[in-house]
């Protein structure tokens, strides 16, 4: 691998994008446990900015398993190339000079390192949805809490799988809190202060 | 793999994201040769979109190979999976408004097909660049002929591996008797023939 490739740049570049979007483009990292409202505010989210006429677009875990990475389980190998590739395709998105929003789980520390990693500094955003696991229990959007408790599901962050929580988050959301339209304002405000908006 | 998954209808719609922009969006599918011109002539539609403040981008086989497939091999199973994840990636780019423009040497019709299957009537529109392997050996822009000559790259489209030409492309480009200039006129009097733009 890589001795037969060149890297092509792109004629048009990610600052040329930026011009004719009237902003920067970032990665919206939304990370916390199953019912967090990882997918619930990533779309809100992603809402207002389109609202605002702002080019964005939202990865999902769901969603992405049904296309990209079909192919991979929830074992840990394959949870860390789910987010590896789901970390490259974000780039991808930044470099088109969108506001790419991803809303995974991503337990582990170093997967998420990973990721960060991939990008420039400021353009990795990592929001921290956090929630008491007995409250995202209790709202069990897709009943996934009931099936791991019932042992139908192995490996369930949270319970029999561990959930690894960032040490310094860009931004922290305690959605057992704060409304949606809160949360929604809260990170405007900080694409606002950190001149990506 | 599936039972546990729901899908997210996304808030924002692609038809929403199409109403903003003023356009719709499509992948552009090149296919040809190693040396046939898919990344230049990739690249330049792209800059064509770029000034007329479309949202475009372009997934280029060698630059998509440093990061979201540097898993792969260039072997016959490798390369069906190295399509097949762009032609998802492609469908991302499709679903948040852009057109997107591959520039894969892709090789085979049934992988090609694998694509075609992932979009909506008219979304996939395959442009395939025919070129004389004598020409694109001649112009050879990275050595790689060179190389497949001497024995130093196994299964080299072309020469120790097949390309299986469409049967019926959408766009039909003749890289050795038309200008650049020309192959990008064609391509947007078709994306306007259609309406996509």
């Amino acid at each position: 691998m890589g001795k037969n490739i060149t890297w092509h740049q792109s004629t048009v570049t990610k600052m040329d994008r930026h011009t004719l979007n009237g902003h920067k483009s970032c990665v919206l990292w939304f990370t916390g446990l199953s019912g967090s409202g990882k997918s619930t505010l990533a779309n809100a989210v992603d809402h207002a900015l389109f609202m605002r006429g702002i080019r964005s677009y939202v990865l999902d875990g769901d969603n992405i398993r049904h296309g990209l990475n079909r192919d991979l389980s929830f074992r840990k190998e394959d949870r860390k190339e789910n987010i590896r590739r789901i970390g490259e395709v974000a780039k991808l998105f930044v470099d088109s000079g969108q506001i790419i929003s991803s809303a995974f789980i991503s337990p582990y520390l170093a997967d998420r390192e990973l990721v960060r990693n991939m990008f420039a500094e400021g353009e990795f955003i990592e929001i921290y949805l956090h929630c008491p696991i007995e409250v995202c229990e209790s709202r069990d959007p897709k009943g996934l809490y009931k099936k791991a408790r019932k042992g139908e599901i192995a490996e369930f962050t949270g319970i029999t799988s561990p959930y690894e929580k960032p040490d310094q988050p860009e931004i922290f959301i305690e959605t057992n809190k704060m409304t949606i339209e809160q949360s929604v304002s809260d990170i405007l405000a900080y694409l606002k202060e950190r001149k990506i908006l």
